[in-house]
Order: structure tokens, then sequence, then C-alpha cells
């Protein structure tokens, strides 16, 4: 079984790595947990990352969903070794608006090469958190 | 059978809508064609939508594409109407690298209520061009 | 919120669709428990459904899986209407091989038009469970 | 560049493999052409392979396309190594009805590890062809 809580050392290498997204930076988010096999990326609304309806665009939605999975799956590998995405399907069910988004990513199979894994994205608007969207990805580990 | 340009009153249209999109202009990307059933978007390597590796990120790169099908969608419907992603899958080929990503998204299949789009970014990376990325995607038109 | 159970007169509605589906019971394949939102069908492993390496066909998987998923969402709709799919992602993680193969698929979303599934395919093998599939669905009520 | 013909002892050696797919042999599906990185599977209508409306059920179409991509990709790697489906994303377009159905998996892009294919289905009814599903899809070269 999985351990429930990362090495300190882990966190600290993931955390580091994460630093260096500047994407991540840029749409002004950030990793907000992480846990051997998951974790979460949060990013507030920012006007600068709208589509034409003033929603966040869908694009943006999935880049930190896509990390959060990214990450998630990095937390299970060896340290030498990097994920990168090879595919990924994204459905939206809710326009993203609201305060803040919140990105979980969770491992659901790690292979010899591919790592499958689930995410999601909530809103948070008034208080309330909604299901805004839900992904489904495949990442590579490369040494 | 479609015709092979666009009415220059859409056009104009489906250009005041891009320039709504803020997410397009943070990211430096353009609209550089559009035709019925089909959109190019543009966008320059830029430093501030990185990964950890340096590439542009996969999120970013679907960002585009994303865009490119939505408006490609948007060239075939009424005017009264716009575009919602439904849902999108995105394979990544080969690392976001070089001077300029072009994201082409061309609609497969126009239904009453769905569209059906396939999409594509090709890197430009030292006068070379490589398909980086492939979309199929499910636009749902609204008024 | 949604019952935990399915009102009886809908459960046999159902269940008279499901023997409409020649597919499933070419297949081998059976209705094997019904909620609002979930569906779960089963099949035996079945050698005319296999591919060159004496598995089942992933094609088969998906076909049991795209049903419960369909039947998970049949539950929620008004009966005069009935359910197509949209599209469909799956991933599949092990080769299916094992005596029986248990497909569940569950209602995520329901929207207006659309509604989100997400499923899975477990194989038994000598008694032990293993998630063999993961599906990510979009299914559209029409009358 | 690849070749325009198949090599007559590799497409022997696919056309063996193909008859070990008992799936395809049950569906009544034949592989009716194969070229480098290209590979077309028709299956005639089945009654016995219908869902609740009496069109092929989508599963069912899903699995001649799947195929078709299998052994579009099988056409371009090694002869001794086999290849298995990581993942699909399949739309359905229209209802599979009519008196055909034509697959074809075409080979976008090979890697070391991983080919993604894109494949579509046509169906043929009364003498028209109208494309009512597509495909794409990761593929994995195993030994």
């Amino acid at each position: 079984m999985t351990p429930k809580t990362l090495d300190p050392a882990l966190e600290a290498h993931v955390r580091e790595r994460f630093t260096r997204q500047h994407a991540m930076l840029s749409m002004g988010a950030s990793l907000s947990y992480l846990a051997p096999g998951e974790a979460r990326i949060e990013m507030p609304f920012n006007p600068n990352f709208t589509q034409q309806d003033g929603f966040i665009h869908a694009g943006v939605i999935t880049t930190i969903v896509d990390s959060a999975c990214g990450y998630a799956a990095f937390t299970l590998i060896p340290t030498d070794q990097r994920i990168l995405t090879v595919e990924f399907k994204v459905n939206f069910m809710s326009p993203a608006r609201g305060e803040k988004f919140i990105a979980t990513g969770k491992v659901i199979k790690v292979g010899r090469t591919l790592t499958v894994c689930s995410g999601e994205v909530q809103s948070l608007e008034n208080g309330e958190r909604k299901l805004i969207a839900l992904m489904q990805a495949t990442m590579i580990a490369v040494k």
C-alpha cells in the first residue's frame, strides 16, 4: 500500500520542480496539497485568462488539472525520472466562473511505462463548490 | 458545399470575438487564418508559459488548438449563437519547442446541437514544421 | 439528492430495454445491478470475443462499459427519452483475461442535454478483482 | 518515406494475425485493405450486434475501428513485436445503420514506444457513404 504522507525530501523535490513551471506562475496557480499519488493545484480567478464570455478559458482549466495529474504521477516514480503528458481527455461540465479553481489529480494505475490519472476541477463561487471539469489522462515516465 | 471563403461581415464578427479572449492575448496568440469551418491560431514561443523542462506547457498548446477548433465551429453557426467546448482529447507527440506554434482547427461534422472538430498543432523550429499535438473535440452551439 | 433505490417500474422499463440490446445478448452480457445513476453489466469470458492474444477484445470491453454508462444515464431521464452515446474515451490498463468482466457505469453530471459518465471494468481472475479499463463518456438524451 | 505497398511477407503475417481475432470473426468483420500505416476493416450489418434501437452498437463500431488502427500500427513495427491499445477516444456522429460499415485506421505518428492513430468509420446505406464515427487512439508496441 502507498503511504498516506509524502516523504519530506520528495515533497521538496516536487515543489522545487513546480517553481520551474512558468505557466503555473503566470496563471497565478499554486501547489496546495501533495500526497503519494495525489496533487492539488489552486488558481484564483484571473481576468487575463478568460475566454470571450468572461469565464476562465477551458484550456487554462486544462492546464492546471494536467499539472495536478502530472505531479500526482511524479510522487510515485524514481526521482531521476520525469513525467510527460501522453494524452488527456477533459469534459467541461459548467462554465469556469467564481473566485477560485481547485484542480485535483489522482493516480489510478501506475504501470511500468505509463501511468493513468484521473483529475477534476472544482470552482468556488460565493462559498459554493461545483465540479466543472473532469479529466482522464495518460502520463509517461522518462529519464 | 461550404464556400471556400468567409463572408467579410462574419469574419469581422469572429475577429471581434477573438479580441475578447484575454487568454489568447495574454499568451501572445493571434488568429492568422479563417475560412468556413476552419481557423488557425499562431503563438510565438513564450517563456512565461513553459513547463519544468522549458517546453510550452501541454495545457497552453491545448488552449490554442481548443480556440482554433472553437472558431472553426463558430464560422458555421448562426451569428446569434456561440460555441462552448463540451470536451476534447489531445495527444502530445513531441515536446513543444521551437519559435512558433501553429494550431489549426477544422470542423468534421456539424450536427443540430453538437459539432465535432479535429485539430492539430505544428511547431516551427529552425524552419522545420513538426506535428506536435492532435485534438478531437466536441463543441456545442448555445444561444 | 437522488434516491438510493430505483423505482420498480423504472427498473422494469430499463431491463426491458436491455433485452433489446442484441449485442449484449450475443456477448453473453447481463445487467446485474441498477440504482439511480448507476448500472453494472457482467460478462463471462467468451472465446468468441477475443483478440489475437486470447484476451477479450478492447472493443468488447468498451461495449459493456459503454452500455453500463448508458443505462446509468437512462435511470435519470424522463421515460419518453432515450440515451445515445456522443463520445467516450477508454484507457486499457491490463489485458482482459479472467473468468468474468464487471463493468460499472456512474453518472457524474446530468445536464439539460448532455450527461457525463464515468465507467470502469474489473476482471475477476482466480478470485481476484483487477481494474482493467477506465472510461469517461458523454451521453445525450433524445426523444 | 514509407513505401506505398506492403511487403507480401508482412501482409501475410498481418493477415494470419487477423484470423486469430475471434471477435472480428464473430462480428463478421474482414480485413479488406492493408498498406504501410493503414488498414481497413469491413463489417456487414449484423442484427446480432445491435443496440436497443436496431443500430449497430457503438462498442461494436469501436471494435472494428480499434482493430483497423491496431493493424495500421502493426504494419510499421518489427515483426517480433505486437500492438496493444493503450487508449482511444471515439465520437459517434450518426447512428450506425446501413448495409455495411467500413473502418479505416491510419498511423499519424510512430514513436519509440507509442504510436498515435486516427480512425474513422463510414456507413454504406442505399449506396451512400456517411462518416459515422471518428477515433483518435494511442497504441503501444510490446515484445
